[in-house]
């Protein structure tokens, strides 16, 4: 019924082959539900998943940059060619400038890649819609990775930063991120407006992690 | 009529014993219009020409960190200690990330200063107004410091970017910038909507200051 | 005997009028003993205090350009233009690339400002005192704040550092930093080859500052 | 007998199904010589080169993190993983800061990684050889993809720079890049002392690269 996108970050549980092993998971349960269930790599490994598994695949950022000499940079273009779905931008961990967030979002609707745009609070998220991107996700960076979900403890913002997205932009889609892991504030976010969740430790770094994405969907 | 607000960036012609001078002309030239003309020097100019002229100052950029441990950064506090108007936020030559530009904007609320948000085309002004600042100033990169003012060379531009930022909030003012140095030019800004200009090397690096500023307004 | 070198930071305590006062007690004390006492305020309070005192006044930061079409940064011309001694470079809190630290180190030189780069081990040490700058000031970062003095926690680093810059460049003088206070910590750190110390809350947060700039000169 | 490492950049030419083509080809001319013939693709080609060529892969950045809540980095465990030789360090299109090219200098030696550290003058080579990393690649960034070979245009800057590395640390290796294309140019910078060259636009934008590639390791 909703998105799920799982950032596996820098997470060592999260790369290399603990990476492909998570995916066969991910794409286990993901064939038992209805919910539209991603996966977001660091760009070494998503090349390998996006060969092996049948699964949606965004990247974890990308640079605000077309070919050329541009070293130690990946393009929309380099993603597009490796088969990425689309990618995570201006994640709190890697922010970028507003100029940047903009060229991206205009360079991903040419290629058919899907941008989710992540922000802080209801003004950045009114601010991202302006952009029209696919998703805007919003992620208090006080809640992230503190196990408090921000459905339950800031429902407010998630509802505001559903409404301030539509008043910009009806087409914007909203995810809301940090502190989820359970079902109840899975739903809780739906219902509060938002069309799915953003998360990483939640399910990365959790002890079982099959269960833990059972759970978040309602499997168990 | 109109705003004017002439950046001083890091020219020789506009820091130090020649920013004194500067000053000193645009506090004449600004006695005689109706026009509000101000002036945004160096950090480290700005204080001696706050307490000597009777012209508002902004500064060109400030930090998005509050009192406490950081070395080498000046905050919205300090200028307001100071006695600066406000800041320019965003220029081109210093951009900003999203959430930074969001953290000054409600910052200078609080404390009664004047954010000028800084963006480089449609998009990105409708994205800035959404912050609500007191003013955004739409500057097409390709334009800065080429002599072709954007106003002529294109007006739809200013045009939509009054319109992007009066849709999201009407209470924004819009200057815009680049190439600007001409009353004529001036005065086509202000029939497309703009409430203003931002300008730097027009008048700064002007082989006759007075004579540029003079110009602009229209007293020549 | 030795350098101390005071970096005010963005702290409330060392900011505005009341850096005025800190830099008039500075002056007191320095004139009581052989000390080469110094501060680095931020670039607002920077002019003021260079007029109205008999101290050597520091930036905390400089930006790696000239004269130019650059907005919001503080060139070495315009750090002498003003009176300024020299600059704090490279500080933890304003890390800059390598290549900018070797354009400031010669900069300085040309323009005889003095060159104070920080580093945060024994290696980076070595490296910084192969650009040849007046002075290597190491700090490492995790007693930085801290109130544990690097000359008593970690004598070794502090030996190490002076060695390996001497090894590079026998002409580069280095200071040390974090976590000192006290008279002892500054003459250990003397006695273990540096030729100063670095310090910033120990003083400017002190409850007493006086008396705690008294006490680290060995006055009290 | 030298060292010729390719960096592919950001080049339409270099990445994707092209960057396997070039891969191929590079294998090839590198069995018919005893030069050491190396490449550095993007994060997303690195990958499939490992596994599909028997020549080292090195990447063309790593960020200076470890495992962790770092979105959208690469890590030097997760290069080691993948079988990256090694990667460049602080090229002039990703400068670092100098803490953090100490840091990532040690990982690789802890992993077993090969370090190549990008410089840009005589004073930050001296610098980076102080910081011990396996190579140090001198490129003065008024020469790259200027089509003039430092070699030949600045011969003293290779000379002086082999020996600031030396004088500092015997055993780091010395590259240099900029504007090397021909085969006189290459062994010129081996006669300066040099133990080989960094390349990029010579071979991947040569309209022949085979042709570009044989010619400069003397095939042709």
């Amino acid at each position: 019924m909703g998105v799920v996108i799982i950032n596996f970050k820098a997470y060592k549980e999260g790369s290399g082959e603990r990476a492909l092993k998570l995916c066969e998971m991910v794409q286990d349960v993901s064939a038992k539900v209805d919910d539209y269930i991603a996966v977001a790599p660091n760009f070494l490994d998503l090349p390998e998943i996006v060969s092996k598994f049948d699964i949606d695949v965004y990247a974890q950022h990308v640079d605000a940059v077309g070919f050329g000499s541009h070293t130690g940079r990946i393009t929309a273009e380099f993603l597009k060619e490796k088969g990425a779905k689309g990618s995570l931008i201006n994640h709190s961990e890697r922010r970028l400038r507003l100029a940047d967030i903009d060229f991206l979002v205009s360079k991903f609707k040419e290629l058919g890649l899907i941008s989710v745009v992540c922000t802080n609070n209801v003004a950045t998220t009114a601010a991202a819609a302006a952009l029209a991107p696919d998703y805007v996700a919003i992620e208090p960076p006080e809640l992230i990775g503190s196990g408090i979900p921000v459905s339950k403890a800031e429902p407010e913002i998630v509802e505001n930063s559903v409404r301030a997205a539509k008043d910009v932009n009806e087409e914007v889609k909203v995810l809301c991120g940090a502190g989820i892991s359970k079902h109840e504030d899975y739903i809780t976010a739906l219902d509060l407006g938002a069309d799915g969740v953003l998360l990483a430790s939640g399910i990365v770094k959790a002890e079982d992690q099959r269960k833990a994405l059972e759970e978040l969907v309602g499997l168990r």
